[in-house]
């Protein structure tokens, strides 16, 4: 495994996705493994950490996720913007044989039997919180995060360090058609007595 | 107002939230306003176009939105950090003049009694559709999109083109801490036929 793998406190979990990157979802059950994009992808809460994610009812992922309780959400990084467009337009369904036609290799992490995207810049682990209702009339699942994990040389000490990292390890904001833009140039506000 | 405010088809009003932009929540309720920063925010359909947002039961904008009905999101640009960072941290409760403190000046669309923030590079309009469980529990409100536009100068024919306007006009995503990052780059995968 690489080793600038490393865990990230629960209570920083949020700040992988605050900046609102294109994610992908990966699910396992029995012998049984997929992984999907999605831009649709949120924090929810600070403590305990959860998030949102829409999951299409057509997708092979969302399925295995129902079977399991639990999967992944991990931010891949410029170097995989192919790898996130194809993993978002074949099918498992159609073809067996799509990770590794897509270029996806699995990583374990040790006490989570999911399956995570390697080469990726952050993973977070996910328990479903069953919302049946909002599942059914909205494909918007809920999750409680369980473990996160990060590249620390893009995120260290509960902050992304793009600007001082290879610009293939930037995360991805997808738009449509196989457009992506990648993160940028960091902006800083300065402090400001409350009003 | 500004000459390059232009409508968004519905069907791809998605898109100007599909790359994760940090967002700016307006509303009105009678005589009152307010304005406040989200990074919770994130397109949930197509069609009908369909958002979620996380509004904390302490602001006021929460308050104005439950009893109007309506609400505006709108992606302030690289210009406007500042302005973002201080709608988020001054409380209309506590600074009765925090809009005109924090440098918001409003525009008006016709047809749309909302208050939609000046500057900004993309607008949509929307309306609650009341979901109470998950408004209580997780501070998750879906709405229906009833109106988008955007500046032509970054997003024309359905699509953004940062890349070819100035930076000061590119979309803000908030980390922590007062810090954000512009969007970045333009990255476009290659078209695969389907597996």
């Amino acid at each position: 495994m690489n080793d600038n793998i490393h865990p990230v406190d629960l209570e920083k979990a949020y700040r992988l996705l605050n900046h609102g990157p294109t994610v992908l979802v990966s699910a396992r059950h029995g012998e049984e493994q997929d992984v999907m994009a999605a831009a649709w992808a949120c924090a929810l809460d600070f403590s305990p950490p959860r998030l949102s994610v829409v999951l299409d009812k057509s997708t092979r992922t969302r399925a295995l996720i129902e079977r399991a309780g639990t999967f992944v959400i991990q931010v891949p990084t410029a170097a995989q913007v192919q790898l996130t467009y194809e993993v978002g337009n074949r099918s498992l369904a159609d073809d067996p044989n799509k990770l590794a036609q897509c270029g996806v290799s699995l990583l374990a992490f040790e006490g989570h039997d999911q399956p995570f995207v390697e080469g990726c810049c952050a993973w977070l682990a996910c328990e479903v919180i069953p919302e049946p209702h909002i599942q059914h009339t909205y494909d918007l699942f809920i999750a409680q995060v369980t473990g996160a994990w990060a590249d620390r040389r893009v995120f260290e000490n509960g902050h992304w360090k793009f600007e001082d990292a290879d610009p293939q390890l930037r995360s991805i904001h997808y738009v449509a058609g196989g457009q992506f833009y990648g993160i940028g140039a960091s902006l800083v506000a300065r402090h400001t007595p409350k009003g």
